[in-house]
């Protein structure tokens, strides 16, 4: 067991749930650790998905391929995100988006399986996974949202207000990606 | 209690939990019924949310309003769906969005400390209730992913054939404004 990466994870859960050590040592033997380097792809379109994956270390992007070629970026996932393609996981169907990653990335992964060994072994699992499904939930409404009603200057704000960290680890094209606007329009948007 | 309705509830529970007569009687002790005319509001922008909602029969739509007075309906709730504004329900926030009767409709309210309780006291509460949000995450996906990339005639198509009996339902101004395009648009793509 690598601790470092163990005792990162260990906060992550305790932030919700308690645990004893040897309840901690049992849920963390269901994790299996994926390393991989920037560019390479966690999940790419028409894979089966068999993991859902914690981000211990890392910066990766969740996309779709637009027939001509253009990229949608539905997300990204930066330290303590749970990432996967949550519709090809959860219905055993192929991927319809990509992961990759941004950065090198280090990654806990979940199988659908023992992800359902451990609720039925750990109500309390269920109910950290319950409390991040409905985070998670809430963040994808906020997005929604956002696309649906707020201007780009709206947008390209609260993407530096709410994620400063993230915004400078990203490069522009994806921020521009990530906001639906050309690279043109985004150097406008940082000089006001 | 009202049979007919503990009844459609209790199957929609055992969609994915098996529950004995004492449980379910148990688990139904926590849900409050409430019935809305068409046209009344169940959630509205700026009030406390407090619950979330089982559809036992009707339609609502949830929708946020742009300062100009623009209408975005970010998704429509029928028959066993759920919906409440979960930002602000698992935020302990203000609503941010609203949500109106589209026909009368019957709904059984959850607390959010009533539903922490229930999850304490039935894990197999918290197993459906993950199901439940993980598929509603996925709902969401797609529609943002559907909003980003698909042409409206696609977006149309879909409304159609994947839900015929909403598409039924629904008055054509709020299949437009679900959509995002205007009135005439919508026309136009009905008489392809």
């Amino acid at each position: 067991m690598n601790s470092e990466i163990a005792l990162k994870f260990r906060l992550h859960l305790e932030e919700l749930i308690s645990l004893t050590d040897d309840e901690f040592e049992d849920i963390y033997s269901y994790f299996n650790l994926k390393k991989l380097r920037k560019h390479q792809f966690l999940v790419q379109e028409g894979d089966s998905v068999n993991h859902e994956y914690w981000v211990v270390e890392g910066l990766l992007k969740t996309y779709a391929i637009e027939e001509n070629g253009k990229e949608h970026i539905l997300q990204f996932g930066a330290e303590n995100w749970w990432v996967s393609d949550y519709e090809a996981f959860f219905q055993s169907e192929k991927a319809t988006i990509n992961i990759d990653c941004i950065e090198n990335s280090i990654l806990l992964g979940l199988s659908l399986n023992d992800r359902k060994s451990l609720c039925e072994k750990y109500p309390k699992m269920t109910i950290f996974l319950l409390r991040k499904s409905n985070l998670g939930y809430v963040a994808l409404q906020k997005r929604l949202l956002s696309m649906m009603k707020d201007s780009v200057d709206k947008r390209y704000e609260d993407l530096i207000s709410y994620n400063p960290d993230l915004f400078q680890r990203l490069p522009k094209t994806l921020i521009a990606a990530y906001l639906g606007v050309s690279r043109e329009t985004l150097s406008r948007l940082g000089k006001r």
